[in-house]
């Protein structure tokens, strides 16, 4: 064999002017996002592409050369980000990624190891397999048994719930018919994702049932009970550890013992054509819980009681890319149970696995999931867990959750703004309301006049490029609010009482300016 | 607003442990791949992570700290990879990442935007859409029209392109039933995510249809043209342009005229009850065609021209973590059609997108992707798109079909060496087999014992850690055949010689131990 190639011959160099443009794209920036709004950002990107008019394609004949390209766009992509790092920057569940993990990834694009075959990832492949099996512990789900997978986030871990319930349906319930009959339940505060995955899989026929929620934003149990009652065939229970807006965590020991009640109702009367029943009820019940946002309670001493009947879910999504620090993708997808997965089971894949191979010990990911080429995500995982162990991870939660009950004090005390929900985990939803005796005083406040006012406030620190506050609708008359989604646990109760003094500042200068003219919400 | 943290504290110094700790864990391993297969692979990772049988997870109360996990576990992982950068990774479509790619993502591990709202993305909002368009225009579509989305590969992007099947069949088909009526016409060489695909989205009722292929692994045309001739409902047809193991491409332009063919079939006679027909015929058509691999031949001059014909599909898959030399993933999903993407788009997600928002021109990419959170895969492509531009890639596509070419000149003049297929792109699938008049000569040679001397002449090279091979079941009798897969542009004629020599070697050495014990292939 000729010597090989240098793999990295031109990476070091090129890793250190990445890093050099990230901090000068920063500097330009000089804030949480860029200012001026999506048609500077445009333009600024735009340039550093080289489309114009003339020239709509940012493919050319010849290139520019690595570093020319690398120096500009990666200054570019820096100056036109928002930056989760900055302690405004507040909106989402976007975290700013541990440098550990940064690192960490860095590896992987550097050696590219690819998850469907062993030896496109002998290391990898083992370490996949470990922080599956520590996150089910974690979980609380025997780690000997269960089994689990790295995945693109909640959406895709969701997905891979329901179609598990679809598949234990068809197994369970031989006789009761196609996969259509099997009913999605998920609470008013579900992820989008369900929805999504249910129309994907053919699962929305019977249509999703929508359980209403309280007044914290959790599943209302007694209806979720009722709705079952009424649907005796196969169900899959959705239930959410950490809503989206308000971070609530529905009761997942109640629910289970009601997915529990209705596996063991007697099942429907059979048509007479159908076949004889499999042993198993008819009405088979499977509890997936969403908890890609409120999973990383399970770090916290202090939080992980909230998480209290996890371990009796069938399924469970993770996503260390929130209250976990990595950069994303970083889902996770855990069942306790070991048996197949069978829509995720590949009958033949000549090239990648081979029934001698494995029985002379080569191990295969290939079957766990719906992805074939897969980036070895698990790893930053690895380093994150090694690095900061449970404790170190636990301390940045509370840290989250200590700023988010700051904040909720804050908004308490200010008469300006009003928070919709109790504080659980590191979420504050308010909206700003005008004082009454001010220009336009809060007794002519319609909530179509609040509805602008709150979404001109976020729109006007976006488009200043001071903050980035989330925004959402939410009770009965879907009003918008606010949103501080606090993940920057280096953030100080400093910056997040400026935050809202600025959100409120704004909002008077708004109500002052008001003649009703600003736009409309619809 | 207090200052700051600094987000990059600390990255630059653990990016230097990490590039330094990647070149001591290469020099560990000191070739292709680490020596001794699973099990040493295995213990060397559960060390490096402190699992043993003492202590079973990974996750510890108290982490080591970044620069001992970063250190010790980037080394372990460089160590425990195959290396696609070596001339003797040639096993699969499993590129070594350019340079000037891994160094573009690290920027996008570090900013961490996420493509399901502006207010995460801005900078990589821009950069997507005119990634997208930029390889529409490169496939032949109207890229002011054309619509597509970055993906985690050409499996997500299959699953999209059949999706989009099944909703365009159900808006064309108002009146011919469930989804399930759609049929899947695939090649007996497609790729195994088609099938995977069609389950998951329901579309296996009536199966999936397999076409036969040619002695070149191309789709028989005239079988397609009966097949479809037979089933007068809607028909999605998946044409392969580069079979995962010969590299063949599907007759693009005269599939996609069978399928236009298809559409202007009569429709079926509908039952009675069945509403009226919307104009659109009953027999709809659509044409995806998965390019995953092929799509690399687009920036080559000498190659493009294979791909005759891709203009005319409604979808194709593109894979730039193939013939693009990206990091995973670097999935692209292009189709010409502007229109929605109905099973794709969000009904509501008021925390990520509203209406006012949009009209005060906030754009959205939420409704292009099944994912929710999602990286910015596409940065990466477009720093590798304006650093090399066409021409430098298509040098990369012409280097690697070189090799192949020359692979294949190599094996014609080695008596033991016979190859399966005439190289398109930039594979070679061959098999060993022993010379007549040599210990166990070729009159013995059973198909069994072939398979199984091929089988252990690869894992030979895999157990030592001397080479990375790759093998697939081919032909009639699905013989097992080994085969190389050549994406390193810097590896040499002298590499590739070296290593068929090598594995002729290692054949006849196990054809002369071959007592029929080796171990069977089943």
């Amino acid at each position: 064999m000729s010597e090989a190639p240098q793999p990295g011959r031109g990476l070091n160099e090129l890793v250190g002017l990445t890093l050099a443009a990230l901090a000068e794209g920063r500097r330009r920036r000089g804030g949480p996002l860029p200012a001026g709004g999506p048609v500077r950002v445009r333009a600024a990107i735009h340039a550093a592409l080289g489309v114009s008019p003339d020239r709509t394609s940012l493919l050319t004949r010849t290139g520019i050369g690595s570093t020319a390209a690398i120096t500009g766009l990666v200054e570019a992509l820096a100056a036109g980000s928002v930056d989760p790092a900055d302690p405004w920057c507040a909106a989402h569940l976007h975290c700013p990624p541990l440098p550990v993990a940064v690192a960490a990834d860095l590896a992987v694009s550097a050696l590219n190891p690819s998850l469907d075959s062993w030896d496109q990832a002998p290391a990898a492949t083992t370490i996949e397999t470990e922080v599956v099996a520590a996150l089910a512990a974690l979980a609380g789900f025997d780690p000997t048994r269960a089994t689990g997978t790295i995945t693109t986030g909640g959406t895709e871990s969701n997905l891979m719930g329901l179609l598990l319930a679809r598949d234990a349906a068809h197994a369970d319930a031989a006789g009761t018919g196609p996969s259509g009959r099997l009913r999605v339940f998920r609470s008013a505060a579900a992820h989008l994702s369900v929805d999504r995955a249910a129309a994907v899989l053919g699962l929305d026929d019977p249509p999703v049932a929508v359980i209403p929620t309280d007044g914290q934003d959790r599943m209302r149990l007694d209806l979720l009970r009722r709705a079952l009652a009424e649907h005796p065939g196969p169900a899959v229970v959705v239930a959410t550890a950490g809503t989206t807006d308000a971070g609530a965590v529905d009761p997942l020991r109640e629910i289970a013992a009601a997915v529990e009640e209705h596996r063991r109702r007697p099942p429907l009367r059979r048509p007479p054509a159908a076949p004889a029943a499999t042993g198993h009820p008819a009405s088979s019940g499977w509890l997936h819980v969403d908890a890609a946002y409120g999973g990383g309670a399970l770090f916290s001493d202090r939080l992980a009681a909230c998480l209290d009947g996890l371990a009796l879910a069938d399924s469970v999504s993770l996503d260390l890319h929130k209250l976990g620090w990595q950069p994303a993708p970083a889902g996770v997808f855990l069942t306790p149970r070991p048996d197949g997965w069978p829509s995720v089971r590949v009958a033949h894949a000549d090239y990648l696995r081979s029934e001698d191979d494995e029985a002379a010990g080569f191990p295969s990911l290939l079957d766990r999931s719906l992805r074939t080429t897969r980036r070895a995500d698990s790893f930053p995982i690895a380093v994150t867990l090694r690095a900061l162990g449970r404790a170190g991870l636990g301390a940045l939660v509370d840290a989250c959750h200590d700023l988010a009950r700051h904040a909720e004090r804050t908004v308490q005390a200010d008469p300006r703004l009003e928070s919709a929900f109790p504080v659980t985990l590191s979420t504050i939803v308010f909206r700003y309301r005008p004082r009454a005796g001010a220009a336009g005083s809060a007794a002519e406040c319609t909530t179509d006049r609040l509805n602008r006012l709150n979404a001109d406030i976020r729109r006007t620190l976006l488009l200043d490029g001071r903050a980035v506050v989330g925004r959402t609708r939410t009770g009965p008359d879907r009003a918008v609010h606010l949103k501080l989604t606090l993940l920057n646990h280096d953030a100080t109760h400093a910056d997040v009482d400026a935050l809202l003094r600025l959100v409120a500042e704004i909002g008077d200068e708004l109500a002052g300016e008001d003649g009703g003219g600003i736009g409309s919400v619809s």
